[in-house]
C-alpha cells in the first residue's frame, strides 16, 4: 500500500531427503530457485553442459531460464522458490554458484532442527530462509543484477491497476479511465513507458499467476483459468501456452 | 496469493546523520523498529529507564510498546520499520538488545556505500536492510516469540476480504455471504477463532493501516480516512483515538 514492494517474496522453503531420479526436463518458470544439497547426487543440466552439485556451494538459478535437473543417486536438499520484485532482472541467466559461508550452514542446520522437531512451517524456519537467500542474493555479481527502469506514474498505476484485478481484467478504456487520462495518450505512455501494450502486459501478468497455482496449489486447470481472468479453459490454454511452450496440465507434471 | 504471508514486512529503511534532539514522546505504533547507531548519543527512555544506545549493540523494539526517545549530542542511526506476519506476537514487549556482528556490520558499511554512491533505493540496498532484519529476529530469544494459533479457514477467508477491503468495510452480511455461510454461524465461528467480532477486527486493520498513511505517506487526514473506510474524518478520528490515544493529526506530529 504505501510502500513499494521491494523484498523478493518466497513461494515455498522446503527440506527433502532421498531425491531420486529428480528428472525434470526442461524447466522453465517464472519463478527463482536457491537450493543447497548436503549430499551429492543432484545434477543440474543446461544445454549439454552438466552441474555436479556440491555439498559445499548453494545454487541461485533465475526465473525464465531453461535448464534441466537430474540424480545420480538419491540426495538430500534445502531448496527455496522465490521471486525477486518486478523492476529487478538479472542480465545474464544462468546457473549461480555461491561458496556456503558457515554461518549458511548453521542456519540451514538450524532450520533442520525446527523440522525435526515439528516446527517447519514456523516464523523463525521462515526468517531463516529469507536470511539464507539474503546472503545469497547479496553474493550475485552486482554489474549482472539490473534494475529496470523505473516506469512513469502513469504506467505504475496502470500495472497496480492490473495486478489488482487479475480475475477480473479491466479493458484499455477502464485502465484509461480510471488513470484519468484519455485512451489514446494512455495506450501511447503505456507503450513508451513499459515497452509492452497494457494487454501484452495483462496477459504475462496473468500467466505468471497460473504458473503460480499450478505449481503451489491444487486448484483445477478450470479454476485457475478462471482465478487469472481467462474465459474458458481453452483459450488459457492457448495463451497459456505462448509463453511457456507447454500446456498448464503438461506445466504443472513436469513441476 | 497462493501463499501465506509469513516474511516481515519492511516499510522503511533509513540512515540519518546529526539527529537532534530526537525527542519523540510516547511513541506507540503499530510496526516494529530496529536501530543500529554507529555514535553515541540516542537514548531510549521506558518508564524512568533510560538506555544509551551502544555503538556494538542492534537494538529490536516491537510493535504496541510505549517509550519515548531523545539524543544527548547529534548521532548517527540506521533505522527500519517493519511489521512481522500478523499471526507472530511476542512474549513480552520491551527494548531488545543484540551483539552487532562483523557480518552485520560490514552490511551496515556496504549500505552506507551505496547510500552515498546514490543508490539508497536500489533493491541491493533493501536486500541489505531485509538481511540485517533476519539477523536480529533470529537472535530474539525464541521461547519469546510465540505463534498465535492460525485461525480456521472460515476466520482466514474473511480476515483476508477485510484486509482486502480496507477502502471500503464489507458488512457482516456481505462476509457471511462471500464466506458461504449463514450470517449467525458466521459471526459465532469468527469470534470463536479469533477472539473478536468482525467488526472489531476490521476497524483494528483499517486504524493500522491509517497508522501507516500518517507515518509514511503525506496523504491528507480526510483522504486518509477515506482510504481506510471511514465516512469521514470526525468518525475516523474518534475511532483511531480509541485505539492510538491520540486523535490522528497529533499521532503524526509525534512520529
Amino acid at each position: 500500500m504505501v510502500h513499494d514492494k521491494m523484498l523478493p517474496e518466497i513461494y515455498l522453503t522446503r527440506h527433502e531427503t532421498g531425491i531420486y531420479p529428480w528428472r525434470q526436463p526442461n524447466l522453465f518458470t517464472p519463478f527463482w530457485r536457491c537450493y543447497w544439497n548436503p549430499s551429492e547426487g543432484g545434477c543440474l543440466l543446461v544445454g549439454e553442459r552438466v552441474f555436479e552439485m556440491r555439498t559445499d556451494r548453494i545454487y541461485v538459478i533465475p526465473g525464465h531460464f531453461r535448464f534441466s535437473t537430474f540424480a545420480r543417486k538419491p540426495f538430500e536438499q534445502f531448496y527455496i522458490h522465490f521471486v525477486p520484485p518486478e523492476h529487478v532482472v538479472f542480465s545474464e541467466p544462468g546457473i549461480h554458484e555461491t561458496p556456503l559461508t558457515p554461518e549458511c550452514r548453521a542456519l540451514f542446520l538450524e532450520w533442520l532442527e525446527l523440522k525435526e522437531a515439528g516446527d517447519e512451517y514456523s516464523f523463525r524456519c521462515e526468517v531463516i530462509a529469507a536470511a539464507v537467500l539474503c546472503h545469497a542474493l547479496l553474493s550475485l555479481p552486482r554489474d549482472r543484477m539490473l534494475y529496470r527502469e523505473s516506469p512513469g506514474p502513469l504506467a505504475e498505476r496502470a500495472s497496480a491497476l492490473i495486478r489488482e484485478n487479475i480475475a477480473h481484467p479491466l479493458s484499455n478504456a477502464e485502465l484509461a479511465m480510471r488513470c484519468g487520462t484519455e485512451l489514446r495518450t494512455f495506450l501511447r505512455h503505456f507503450r513508451k513507458e513499459t515497452g509492452e501494450s497494457p494487454q501484452q502486459y495483462s496477459r504475462r501478468i496473468r500467466v505468471e499467476a497460473a504458473c503460480r497455482y499450478l505449481r503451489y496449489s491444487d486448484k483445477t486447470i478450470d479454476e485457475i483459468a478462471e482465478l487469472t481472468g481467462f474465459p474458458d479453459r481453452y483459450y488459457f490454454s492457448r495463451v497459456f501456452r505462448q509463453y511457456q511452450h507447454y500446456p498448464p496440465a503438461e506445466y504443472r507434471r513436469a513441476q
